[in-house]
């Protein structure tokens, strides 16, 4: 079995741009059966490729699961060489991809080339569709695995969370995101007579600052503070003299697990009805934890033992499909150096290719021993 | 002579939407004409006819103008009959223009013929753009006669201020009108990462909080209170996870003779300033105010010989070009009742015509003895 950065590169070498399927998943297969995997491929939504890669252990033994991605952003401009023709310069790897997140995926391949396989069971989650809808993708895979009472008992999910060094980074839990598109209606009139209108905007006005006055926590050990953020308003009134008859507005509140989506999307609109408005809420993730303990805690001692340094346990940024994987398992999330992820020249350090290889098979070992819980 | 319906007809006859030339200003001097008026006629802006006729009066007499407009708006959809073929049914003449203002213009004209040469100068100002921009009409007449050292005494416009009964409302003043743009620009950035944004949203709610909660004033004997309203608001930010960089909006002022536009226009944006924003300012029109007087007193005076009630002074309302005329000298305005006016099937009462043509007269006259000011 090659190593990594080798893998790596058959990897980049599939244009994969999001929703992928086809070639990319050939690879991945290609590398995977050697190793005693089945792939089980299926397409979802017409466009999506998704792949559980499972190798299982002898009965009664545990689950430990790998999980990412094998779709990629677009190349986009100003890339010294091919985005998508894998080349190594000096102490890199460059390629679309390359730290998000099929370096991860290699890691996981070679890591289990390493890995006994009466150890226990360990499975992939892969999918080509984590960097577009994201409708498709992981949340597909949980279903199809679900149907089948497949269910890890801990899974790792290889998006890059390293800032400035390997691994120091790991992601315990992600913050949970519900959009509110928020409306008041008035009457139109003329300016001039204000008494036959009925203006929603200073309505509007005051919904929005009582929405931006609101103190929604103040953290917690492990997560910050939730945040509301006013992303748009809109009245669309070009007249100059006319009082306009409608006004509305969108927020964007990212929440810790001290709240849950929908009750925030009550809240807010129970303010807003205050204020003669409406509120309808599109909730893109709930939050998820996975409190520090023995899973992180093995994960650490993976990183330390590699790099020398304990990792941060951190929730902050975005939301991942952690968020999703969550409801099979306790989840971390551990990868490479996001500095030049979704960039060109997205690259990734061969001695990073390795050492992650090497956290992720004592994460994947201590992962299987009996006995550990999250 | 004809009578005003006669003469109101023929201008109806001339499709005259807004700016207009030509046809109805010949129409207009084929009637002044042998009354002893001399035309002076010409173009501003390329598209703009305007009109100074005048009959002088002997050396040291007063000089009394009428003021007002030949172009229409649009005529719209739904009319009965053909918008620009005047048409008597039963007590009306429909037309568009019938009460806004060509009727008044015939009045205006058959009021003349009956005002003796001797007592005193008498001149139509007469604009082809009082419904459109307003920017080369009754503004390029005033500063042609400044040119020329022509200053009536008293002034009387034409628009239609009778609400339920002709001569039930006159002007005896106008708000004055400021528009604001406001801007508050910010840094943009991603939701997930709001410390490295700064959201220029949260200001502008609180500027606009502010304006809303304005008391400019609490009006005055004449004027009712100054108001402030909200017409536009927008950011612009098709992104729900994005924080945006900028973030504006717009205001609108009417406002009595306690302000001028331009300390309303510094207040506002002092206010900005304070929440890190800016304002900028048009200032379409100051108030202004013939204060209850002399003037006011002949023209109710008239009013009440001729149907029997004594006008409102009012104040309220959008602006006029009276806001303009101000400058030359004391202005009142009385005309027409405006239920249909800029509607489809614009129709002035014959009775009307009649009984204005009299209360211009009387205004005329009255307006032309001696010693009668403000
Ligand atoms: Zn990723
Ligand atoms: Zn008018």
């Amino acid at each position: 079995m090659p190593a990594a950065p080798e893998l790596a590169a058959r990897l980049l070498a599939c244009a994969s741009v999001t929703p992928a399927r086809g070639p990319v998943f050939d690879a991945l297969e290609s590398m995977l059966v050697p190793l005693g995997f089945t792939c089980h491929r299926f397409i979802a939504g017409n466009a999506v490729e998704n792949c559980l890669a499972i190798r299982p252990g002898p009965p009664g033994s545990r689950h430990f699961a790998f999980a990412g991605h094998l779709d990629v952003v677009p190349a986009g401009e100003g890339w010294s060489g091919d985005a998508f023709v894998p080349e190594v310069r000096g102490p890199l790897l460059y390629g679309r991809g390359a730290v998000d997140m099929k370096g991860a995926i290699a890691c996981f391949v070679a890591a289990c080339a390493s890995i006994p396989a009466d150890a226990g069971t360990i499975s992939l989650i892969i999918t080509g569709d984590e960097e577009g809808e994201a409708i498709h993708g992981t949340r597909a895979l949980i279903a199809w695995m679900s149907e089948r009472a497949i269910r890890p008992d801990l899974c790792l999910v290889g998006e890059p969370t390293s800032v400035h060094r390997l691994g120091d980074t790991m992601k315990i839990g992600r913050r949970g995101s519900v959009n509110l598109w928020l409306e008041v209606a008035g009457r139109e009139g003329h300016v001039a007579y204000p008494h036959l209108a009925d203006n929603p905007a200073p309505r509007l006005v005051a919904l929005l600052a009582e929405l931006d006055a609101l103190v929604l926590d103040g953290g917690t050990d492990w997560f910050q503070p939730s945040n509301l953020e006013i992303t748009e308003i809109a009245i669309g009134n070009p007249a100059t003299n006319v009082i306009p008859g409608r006004a509305s507005a969108r927020i964007s509140i990212r929440f810790n697990d001290l709240h849950t989506g929908q009750a925030l999307a009550d809240r807010v609109a129970a303010i807003a009805a205050r204020h003669g408005g409406t509120a309808r809420a599109v909730i893109s993730g709930e939050p998820f934890l996975t409190a520090p303990g023995a899973f992180s805690q093995l994960v650490a001692d993976a990183v330390q033992a590699e790099v020398g340094l304990v990792p941060e346990a951190s929730t902050s940024g975005g939301t991942s499909d952690a968020r999703f994987l969550t409801a099979l398992c306790p989840v971390i999330e551990l990868g490479l150096n996001n500095a030049t992820m979704h960039k060109r020249d997205e690259a990734v350090a061969l001695d990073d290719l390795h050492a992650l290889t090497n956290i992720y098979r004592r994460v994947a070992a201590a992962a299987l021993e009996p006995g550990v819980a999250a």
